[in-house]
């Protein structure tokens, strides 16, 4: 099964009032871990593009279990969990120094064809053969 | 039911490079229409810290049925759906010109007592009183 | 001159661990001003593109004379000084409430050919068109 | 004389509808090199505090020179170039691969006593006392 693991350190600029990582900074964080996820089959935005699709995010689940603080080395993994109609991505966030699981997000994307805006029910034969051609 | 509505207009910074908004930057949008809603009881985030509670997001989940774009108005309603153990918000996301929607939303927030720094199981009597006492 | 006026509700989510708005997110109010500049004579992002043109930012300066804070009301004023050789806009943000000026700044950008990637001396036509019949 | 270096990775989210990263995302790329920079003198945010301080950017300048695109590596300086009254700090970003200078950057920060909440004319001793012990 794909899956990626980036490591974040929590910037300054990502902090609230609370000095914790504001909620919705976490969607950045996500794109990280998924985008090295896609890179690893060679399937990165700019490419998409180039095979005539975008995948833009439809769903997006995030619970947070535990905040992040300034300086903390966070570690997250995406895992893709379903691909043949759309693309259904889980991530986990782990404090990397404890281990402690900090976040479980999920996201779903789905394909819509550059040429006619419209969105397709099933992936294109490009995502399927990479990741089949994926060790 | 405690209920607000906010408009906004697509800014340029919040588009990505398919010219559609980034959706890691809804949360922000619901953020607003968020803090509409509780200005309404008079429980904004600085009243909270006075009364000793910070209130944060543990679970938040976005559908995305249409794109915004630029210069796009985006009505954004929130909606209090429970109050007792926490606070649950669903959003709605229409486009302001035609009243289609465009996204589906929903934040769960609770209470964790500054003092102490635990989380609460039930929301704190100050909110209680607040809804009650809004016509 | 042509200047425009917009006024900002700073959001919770713009803060910073100090409780005052991040320096760096100047920048997104800074552009709304010019945004609605630029509407003024009908040269929106969109429309430029139309022209053959983008105009990217090549230099910001901002002085923070005092913070924002939440809730606080943001009077920015953009005013084009210069424009034969790409626009020079300046800004000032006062508090809506007393007045006070809380930021002086200034962004100075470049017409760029979209069809040859070419950055030019001049500005086009079409911005000096618009300036001359704009009252 | 105190510098840093990071090396960051353009992520999707910072890009703007141009396909290059959004202006007023550079500061988030100054602020992790100075944060970087400050952590070299064991002197980050945390610890300022701790020290009874905060250090508000006063003043910040970018010049683009040349565009940042998604997934390209930018090398990002950082070097304190003044630091009796306030701290000055000049910042270069260079493509990693082929040494282009990207952009030119420069902040200055003020001492602020979080006890009374005046900007000081000169640098706490701490901050002076690291200097000198750096080798």
């Amino acid at each position: 099964m794909l899956e990626a693991e980036v490591t974040i350190t929590v910037p300054f600029h990502d902090l609230d009032p609370m000095g914790v990582v504001w909620h919705g900074n976490y969607a950045r964080y996500l794109e990280i871990a998924r985008c090295a996820l896609l890179e690893r089959i060679d399937y990165n935005y700019p490419r998409m593009g180039e095979e005539g699709f975008a995948w833009p995010v439809v769903e997006m689940r995030i619970k947070y279990v535990g905040p992040l603080r300034f300086g903390q080395q966070a570690k997250v993994t995406a895992r893709l969990v379903s691909w043949e109609n759309g693309m259904k991505i889980d991530y986990l966030i782990h404090d990397a120094a404890s281990g402690a699981l900090l976040t479980r997000a999920r996201t779903f994307q789905v394909p819509v064809s550059l040429a006619t805006g419209e969105m397709s029910l099933e992936s294109p034969p490009e995502l399927l053969r990479r990741l089949k051609d994926t060790p």
